[in-house]
């Protein structure tokens, strides 16, 4: 990619433009729109996904121009007129924008970011925040699952190279961050983001020397404080294993050093790892860490741990970087309202035959409920923006496909998920650091049940609609049923 | 990603720069090592994977370099030497490259680049050399697949939204090009390289106006000449398609414009598009080309085709810019050849239990063999860097794996697929345009027997190994029996 010469704003489908010129000459350009950002069902049939991305967006947005380039590119598709491309090379982001805090875990159906702007304006940011959002919450999601698996012990990304390209190697090494992992092989997402980078040897280095033995104490002597030494090249436990115990007894002892380790990178790993660390405890070296790396996921090490393997840290690459079992996050940017003329704001919705697909209108708040007692989320609870929950008192609550399932909620309070980022095109969010959106988040998930958090059937988490919001919905889907008849009259 | 920060050299494991400050002070910065890069099994199952990326290397090979920012960030590590510091400031790459072209069908086993450079030079380049290699012949082989699934209609690339990023969607429609895909709906790509970007409108069009019939009717006013109208917002058939033909009428026919579109972004695909086909033809639309969208791949598009769909334009979103069926490519870059002091070759394997990861040894010359009659690729035949093949006469060559396979071969043409990239660190390539690199590929896809192209269980192409490197890779497995009992000796 020449990416001195890319402007992200360019990163668009070609229909926005289309569409944008459109807006411009048919008068609509300054009709405001209300977009929501969110996704149907979360990858691998799991209970939630974790929201990532939204600083990445945050720059996007910012930075939103477009340059003469991009002009002259566009002059020379002969679609636009003159007074657009000159609209463009102007253009600013003026409207505003909600979302939820990275790191927040969320759920199908339920906005993570609303935009209310001007048609056109609305429009533009429609792939990018949609490839940003999808991305990070996919890789995040991920690293969620497979660090859960591994209960505990450190997981390092370690997967750039089967990553789909530049930022898939180093933002999806945030997005794997904030879903808990310890740390990343990627050097560059460490200079760029603190994502604490690490690695010691590959295979190339022990064959490179004319002994495993040589390898490693060459390897020890020039850094016996970071001495992880890869075992597997020829034989793990007839030599890989031995030959390690024997350098750190030469090398490190004599230094007084006890913390190294070694990795496996192939065959058995529940029975090589046992054995080894047997190996190890009776050699004295109790501290080695045992790192295990191999398309491990989160399936292979809950397998692994089950058996009895003595890992200390997972080295997960292509599984994770690529989300391989399910490599899609869903999310769309739907149109949720317009306001008329007069400023009044008129739903919107996206009707279709599968009745999942069928989307909330509307301009919306977005509130979770946490038990006072336990501190846990209870539900989430969608309603119109001029809508205010009161938790000083009881709710009752319904199940928005099955309206006579109902429940009184008391002794909760109201969190409103959707903060505002920008106001009027004016950043308005204080971004929080890495380190703060990854504890964010660990503290988010204590907050599910563990029946939500299983990795196959999780317990279903209700996201719940205001009774009136459920009456608008209700009203548009019946609506359009005449709609439908009459022949695509929009009432919606 | 703050993309401007962003130093390409820097997207590295972490490891390699261990390893590269290893050799530099422990004396063997200057060894000449041998890599070959290659993959051990086509995705999907498929007969062969087409190479793509190699213009990205060969950009991140020309620029790298470590500026002050690089080596204050690896000062901060305090791992390395302030002198190994000092010489990755003034790094340049030095060394060799060879690699098979762009659009190149490639087989598993064989190398798709070859690296001869001193140690730590070669070593440096591992991650980004693979993770480009694997992510652009990942997107290009499954392109491949889905355009021969829609056999010579056309297929454009909608997946930037649902790709792993920003990289991931420009490099991955220049990839789906290569493949064969028409165009794309990922503007920047178009600006950047030509891939031919195109789109009309959204569900969000439709839904801004008070009727779909207007929505339509301003649409084909302001764009009579790219009049594709998305007919599926509320009822394709009693709707969409009617209105789009009253639009047709009113607007297009007066101006004399036979061309328009229609598409479909959701339900039965087959069942609407045949409909809509005879709606069209009897309203006399003959030329409007119907596009469809919604979750296609090869399997989807091969089956609506059976079923008689009418579609001319397939548009392939996140199955596409994902591989969502197996989104990992999986290239490796291996140690195949040490140089000694005195500058001989001396070949290096690496083992593993699993036969098929064991690697062909040595530096090597890629042959293909083309039959003189059909003109149909014949075999792939591997040998020595000083081998020579004498195409003007029969030639045996045999199966690497039953070697009782023997097979003469003559009346053929062998042409060498490694061609020299860089020497001695200076560019030596004429990198072609992507017009050519796309014609390039669908000429060789063309040598190729349908037997080899078929999606499921494919015929088997042979990649033979000479018998002076299948003899030098059988002593290697011998000695290391040997190595393996005494203790990981290296003697390969």
């Amino acid at each position: 990619m020449t990416k001195d010469k890319l402007n992200l704003a360019m990163l668009c489908d070609f229909y926005e433009l289309t569409m944008g010129n459109g807006y411009f000459n048919c008068g609509m350009r300054d009709r405001i729109t209300y977009f929501d950002v969110f996704f149907r069902r979360v990858p691998d049939g799991g209970g939630f996904a974790i929201a990532a991305g939204l600083e990445q967006v945050v720059e996007y947005v910012k930075d939103l121009h477009y340059n003469d380039e991009d002009i002259e590119y566009l002059r020379s598709r002969n679609l636009f007129s003159e007074e657009f491309l000159e609209y463009l090379s102007t253009f600013r982001f003026t409207g505003d924008i909600w979302a939820v805090p990275e790191g927040t875990p969320v759920f199908p159906g339920e906005p993570l970011m609303v935009v209310r702007a001007k048609a056109i304006e609305a429009q533009l940011l429609e792939t990018y925040v949609l490839m940003t959002f999808n991305h990070q919450s996919l890789i995040a999601t991920k690293a969620s699952r497979i660090c859960r698996a591994a209960n505990g012990r450190a997981v390092l990304e370690f997967g750039s190279r089967r990553s789909h390209g530049i930022d898939a190697a180093v933002s999806g090494a945030r997005a794997a961050y904030i879903g808990g992992c310890a740390g990343t092989a990627c050097t560059v997402a460490d200079q760029l983001y603190g994502v604490k980078a690490g690695g010691t040897m590959a295979h190339s280095w022990v064959q490179m020397f004319e002994s495993e033995y040589e390898a490693f104490k060459t390897y020890c002597e020039i850094y016996p404080h970071n001495a992880t030494l890869l075992v597997d090249t020829y034989n793990s436990l007839h030599s890989g294993v031995p030959n390690a115990i024997r350098v750190f007894n030469e090398v490190l002892k004599p230094l007084g050093i006890t913390k190294c380790g070694i990795r496996f990178d192939s065959g058995d790993l529940a029975y090589l790892t046992r054995t080894a660390r047997k190996m190890l405890d009776e050699a004295g070296w109790t501290e080695c860490a045992i790192t295990c790396s191999n398309s491990l996921d989160e399936f292979v090490i809950a397998d692994l741990l089950h058996q009895g393997a003595e890992i200390d840290v997972f080295g997960v690459g292509e599984r994770l970087i690529t989300a391989r079992s399910e490599p899609v996050f869903g999310g769309v940017y739907k149109l949720v309202a317009v306001e008329d003329k007069e400023g009044h704001i008129k739903p919107r919705i996206k009707i279709s035959e599968n009745i999942a697909k069928i989307t909330n209108p509307h301009f919306k708040k977005l509130y979770r409920f946490y038990a006072n007692d336990t501190g846990k989320a209870l539900a989430d609870y969608l309603c119109l923006y001029d809508e205010v929950v009161d938790d000083s008192s009881t709710m009752e609550i319904f199940d928005p496909e099955a309206t006579w399932k109902r429940k009184e909620v008391y002794d909760f309070t109201a969190k409103e998920l959707l903060v505002p980022i920008f106001q009027k095109g004016e950043l308005v969010y204080s971004l929080p650091s890495l380190e703060e959106v990854r504890a964010y988040c660990a503290h988010e998930l204590d907050t599910l049940w563990d029946e939500v958090k299983r990795f196959d059937n999780p317990h279903n988490y209700y996201v719940d609609l205001s009774q009136k919001l459920w009456d608008i919905k209700n009203d548009l889907l019946m609506r359009f049923g005449k709609a439908r008849r009459s022949g695509g009259k929009n009432e919606g």
